[in-house]
């Protein structure tokens, strides 16, 4: 096929499409089993159109709802509070994880936090080809008139508190020619702060060139400026907070069999592991982000955010390497996660998204500095959950379970054909090859009175 | 309050009730208005008791399905085949921007994609006391005994063409005291592999003590060996995917009113930024993970184990940088992103969530490596729309729709309210004061009469 016989084979103007013309465009020209298809994207629908209308409204193209678990995890005990965590996730063992690490630092004190700083930065990328020197100079000017041009902008949240806090010119000339930028931070209290952000940077790009083009006034070499891009970053050290647990060693008890020194010996050992192979320390990472990010979705903010300004965190020493750190000193042990995150807990969907409101209200609709804390909680939680699982018992233990559950949905068991296999793989070793072997023997009759 | 309160506040067995019984609790210890809760849980519930129980048995302690809209993007020409791609986000213009970027490349050759390589990693830490190079010098022997300890779990991989590729040892005794690893190469064809890996490594881990306490027979010192855990790496560097796209610069045409060359060339700049500058470099692959985790999460992938894999290699050259590149040469442009991941098209959610099923249907059933390819092309794609968008228009143009609909959202807008607010904001700067000020004034009879 060439080009031509492609194009008359895509669609056009499919996004004015009603939901049900483009279900019936798909129908026709992908989907074999129409009937059922229909029946499947309809049954996910909410009941009430003007519910419905909500999320078909989130984004673009919109079909039904993709359903994902919602679930919570008690008995969290953050600085001397107790909370009941709401967690979105599809990965199984992560909510009984995080449950479970919460149980087990309860009666140690729980989890102490802090936010260290709560800056967020947005760049305006630009290139200016006449004197550095006089632009860096005169950049108290600058300053001025941007922090003006914003003023309309900026107003309203500077009487919640926040606003726009400084504008630093960073020269990259040394790398790529006449190429500079305006590193703006600001402080959005409890938004996210993107539109905000970006629309302040967006007035200072349409500014600066009349600022530089003026340039008679203040610069005394000539030059041509070209904004290139006005963006925020989601790169945010600077929106940092701390989540720390730590008991004496004693008080460990026996971990699965563990004595308590034997046990923080070899946590701290596992953590240290992470912090010196990038190979470890990617999927150490991932499981604190299994928490952070179930509970992200769940109050309607932005995992894709968060998840790249933590693991740009964790490259920043310019080794990748592990965000939570462990010690055993003097009997006492001790384990940190140092975690730079931007959230809100108004704007953006926290209040479209019904269930995101929810869990704010779950959460007894904390200011974003103490949603903060509580993400970093829990995303230490589950590393703490995962690490003792490690080195104790291992970790395919608990995942057996589930696994056993995906294998049995591929074969199409039935509730009996599950049930016998429950029984029978409860002390067996769980593979693709023994289960179809089992479900055989089963629908061959041969295990038919079976019984544990 | 002291501990013991906590812990009297705290619950006990709460995941061993029935979800109703978990709302109850909730209900009397956490909300305030109980009727509306329970509305609310149950109304997301699907109709269907059987179809329901899915999702409950996905996560654990699961109250209902958190909804996240389902749409498509249509247009994909990736390799000369034409693709529906199902995306799954809850951030606005994301699938309207794939969807663009589609139409904009289908008639300069769309997408072309290549899988790089498919190697998977799993690590076996552990401390050996004894000699190290009598350790290295019998890695042969081990590797051999190990090979055949996992015959069984293995077996089944091989007559699908993959398994146990190769063992190297690690030798981390520089930095840290008898620190080694065992790091063993997987091929796990159209599954993501990782109950596999670990199955495999656990294996592994249970051997490697017994092979190395008989070490009469083939080591010369004597020593300890502790196996500190066994786990799959989510870093697979050599699991990767490029996609690409490229045309004559002058079929750009006019890009938003920017000249073809202006255009190709301050894209090229804007994606070298991005390769410079950290923070830059952070918001730009999130872009990137827009596009991709939409995708993986619409056919029932792990996005944290995709975005942890993602970042480390991004951050791989020692200071974290794009994923993507461009260059404009000879009149040509082209701009590329090599992406690696780890996904898998049968196992794990991919059977079991009803619509993760559906979406690999709508992808004409593709293998892993097929997917791969789609992934990377939808990231790409998002990635162009991105940098676009930035470079011509601004970012907020496009936002702006969805942060007014937020705000109006924040106030509790009715239709009436709503629909005079869009009106008005169409050629108006939407700030939360702007809006607020516009709300009061229909609130207040102002704008009664108003008419667009």
């Amino acid at each position: 096929m060439n080009i031509r016989e492609f194009k008359d084979k895509a669609i056009s103007g499919f996004s004015k499409l009603t939901k049900q013309e483009k279900i019936e465009w798909l129908i026709s020209n992908v989907f074999e089993n129409p009937r059922e298809v229909i029946r499947e994207f309809t049954e996910y629908w909410h009941k009430d159109e003007t519910r419905q209308r909500v999320f078909d409204e989130i984004s673009e193209n919109t079909l039904t709802n993709f359903y994902l678990p919602y679930g919570v995890a008690p008995n969290f005990l953050i600085n001397n509070k107790m909370y009941v965590v709401p967690m979105v996730i599809e990965e199984s063992s992560v909510v009984a994880a995080a449950a479970k690490a919460a149980k087990f630092w309860l009666d140690k004190g729980g989890f102490s936090t802090q936010v260290l700083s709560t800056i967020k930065i947005g760049q305006v990328h630009f290139k200016w080809t006449g004197d550095g020197e006089a632009l860096r100079a005169h950049m108290p000017v600058i300053k001025q008139s941007l922090r003006q041009a914003v003023k309309p902008l900026t107003e309203n949240m500077e009487k919640r508190g926040g606003g726009l806090i400084d504008i630093e010119l960073i020269d990259f000339t040394d790398t790529e020619e006449d190429l500079y930028q305006l590193r703006a931070s600001f402080e959005t209290c409890d938004s996210m702060g993107a539109n905000f952000i970006n629309s302040c940077l967006e007035e200072f790009g349409r500014n600066l060139p009349i600022l530089l083009s003026d340039n008679e006034r203040f610069l005394t070499g000539k030059g041509q400026c070209e904004v290139l891009m006005c963006i925020l970053s989601n790169f945010t050290p600077e929106s940092l907070v701390r989540a720390e647990v730590s008991c004496a060693v004693e008080d460990f008890g026996l971990v699965e069999g563990l004595p308590a020194e034997q046990f923080a010996n070899r946590f701290a050992q596992a953590v240290r592991i992470a912090e010196i192979d990038p190979y470890r320390a990617t999927t150490h990472n991932k499981g604190i982000f299994n928490g952070i990010d179930a509970v992200i979705l769940a109050t309607g903010n932005d995992f894709r955010a968060v998840e790249a300004c933590g693991h740009a965190y964790a490259s920043s020493s310019g080794r990748y390497s592990s965000l939570s750190h462990a010690e055993v000193s003097n009997g006492r042990f001790r384990f940190w996660l140092d975690f730079p995150m931007s959230v809100g807990t108004v704007g953006g969907l926290t209040k479209v998204h019904p269930l995101a409101k929810r869990s704010l209200e779950l959460l007894g609709k904390p200011s974003a500095k103490e949603l903060m804390q509580i993400v970093a909680a829990v995303g230490l939680a589950q590393n703490f959950g995962a690490v003792k699982a490690l080195v104790t018992s291992g970790i395919q233990k608990g995942h057996m379970k589930m696994h056993l559950n995906n294998i049995l949905a591929n074969f199409e068991a039935n509730a009996y054909e599950a049930e016998r296999a429950k029984e029978y793989f409860l002390d067996k070793v769980v593979s693709f090859a023994s289960v179809r072997e089992f479900i055989q023997g089963i629908r061959a009759g041969a295990i038919k009175n079976f019984k544990a």
